[in-house]
């Protein structure tokens, strides 16, 4: 079964490598597919979001995810089962919650039984000595019980991320993502949006640099080039965008900088 | 069938990986190769050229590549099949067309098939929706014809490169990229360049910030570390480097600078 | 057979797609999995490290690594068979000696085999036209001696990485390595820091910029965010890092940066 690999590794050191490795040796025919490994190192919250968008492609497969600031201390590493088949392998800290939710979350069982473990297990890197072993197994057909014990399922750590609402007509909103085009992501979802302002309108955008109108669009290209507009894009998030340019260079703005929305 | 995948969408993001997923759940089996996904951000040239070398190196294979600044718009998605077998997926905005000609451009489609769309199709990720899963059915065998309407090959959008030719002795080039290592590709074609300059023989470069005579050598290491050379390298262009080091960096030249190059 | 693969080749630029087509056009069935390509651009040494601490992770493969700054020179292109059947291809320069000794060496060749090459050979690209082929016929079962002539195992290039010792009870140590969190990797092995140096003891440390006390852990989350301490990683190198932070930024320290350690 196809396994998929997030992590806040990066690739330039050897560690996504090692988990491959490890992986291989048990499960020989299993194929990884990288989601991306350029997580802020430590960013649970931009993992989780990133995992839930990435999982929703592919079909039942194994899902290991590691952004794990407590590796080595109390923090259970987990697997969960969902009503659909998708399996998410990692530790218990939230990262794997929001996308397992996506499915309906089944099962979830505390990661214990020592025969899954890359032994002598080390105290720095449970991603190749405990999660990827875990992960090769599921991929294998094991069941989740193989792994370990049952956990009960309301007891899984969820993050609060908080999405910002329009009161009367203005909303604060705050930047919680750049992707690699320099677009600003919101922490406004779809829906909410949606509510209030419909294609073609202009919203208005005001921060600590500027302030102007933008309409929202359905496609990048429904502006000029070096123009500013808002969109839905694929991850469901009011987004900012300069089209053939990048947004966060152009307006100074980067995560964790506020904005405020008004129509 | 192999697939390779290049485009502008960079790692951070889980695009790449969505793609993919989409891409498997249609075609299990089919091997995806990533080229690169760190072209520059809308640069259809520099794709182009990239796709052009790297696609040189395969067997007859499915190429899916995206540089689609304008994705949503008005532009078609199409599929070039060439004369060699291999098969090329893409917008049609020249991107796709410089790699397609080295094999021989046989025939054009259209992607209208709306059984082939991921659905519902966004207006803003047509990599995912449209030319992923188009590039999954043509890996597993299915013909052009599955994909859409036939379009005159002779309507492609193709682009225009402009590369240099000598004037007298003297040629005013420019950076058309930096690579890795910091080498510095003009745009001065092998066949150009090798008319009238030998192995052995030094050029004579002049910039803004720097002037240098510089020998033509086969080899980085043939001049000492520290030194600059002219090179052919493996894009066949020639390339300006610093043995050992950053010839970006050293001569503070970029993607654009313009040198003359004299003999 | 499963090839990992080594470079300093970046994923800009199309080089891995590249030697990736040409492994597939000779051994379709050959699985390719990355190890990194962000070596440092022609830093032998870090290269040597990490194929060694990953290839550590593998079942007996092949194993194709490339930081090859004399490309093109005299220096020659080899496949070193092990005790455990792990095979290493690439330049003798020292970056494969170190992960093979783990392994212990059993045979060496020089790769001369014109058969196998993908011609015409290249000056500046042997990753593509020797190495990569040469790989590929490994990993389809042909044996070393069919790439070429046996080479003297005891003439292969080794590489002098100098690790330090407690002078008294202080240690001039350096900065070998920055990792993606920013941790810095001193160039003081586990078996030496851990003779004199018990978990939970504090170390003195001193360097151009700072000076402190950190304590030696064991897992990163032993000490709060935002603390200095010591910690022996999968690297079995001791790491000077800051907990949930980057200490290559904080500290201001890099590659090559001097620091000392007392106890």
């Amino acid at each position: 079964m196809l396994i998929t690999f997030l992590s806040d590794f990066g690739t330039k050191d050897e560690w996504v490598s090692s988990c491959k490795g490890i992986i291989k040796s048990i499960a020989e025919q299993s194929e990884i597919i990288d989601i991306t490994h350029d997580i802020e190192s430590f960013n649970v919250v931009v993992g989780a979001m990133i995992l839930s968008r990435a999982s929703s492609n592919y079909k039942p497969c194994v899902h290991l995810a590691i952004v794990d600031p407590g590796v080595g201390t109390r923090r259970d590493p987990i697997a969960i089962e969902t009503e659909t088949g998708h399996i998410f392998v990692g530790p218990d800290n939230g990262l794997l919650t929001l996308a397992a939710e996506n499915f309906g979350i089944k099962n979830v069982v505390k990661i214990t039984n020592e025969k899954v473990f890359n032994k002598p297990v080390s105290t720095t890197f449970h991603a190749r000595d405990i999660f990827a072993p875990a992960a090769a197994y599921l991929s294998l057909g094991k069941p989740l019980s193989y792994l370990g014990e049952v956990r009960d399922k309301n007891t899984i750590k969820t993050l609060a991320i908080s999405f910002a609402s329009f009161k009367q007509k203005v909303l604060e909103a705050q930047v919680i993502e750049v992707d690699k085009f320099g677009s600003l992501r919101l922490n406004i979802q779809k829906e909410e949006f949606q509510r209030y302002i419909k294609p073609a309108q202009s919203v208005h955008l005001k921060s600590k640099y500027f302030e102007t109108s933008a309409p929202y669009v359905e496609a990048f290209g429904d502006i000029k080039a070096g123009e500013i507009g808002l969109i839905i894009d694929s991850s469901d998030l009011a987004t900012i965008f300069v089209n053939r340019a990048n947004a966060s260079t152009k307006l100074g703005l980067k995560t964790g900088s506020k904005i405020t929305v008004a129509f």
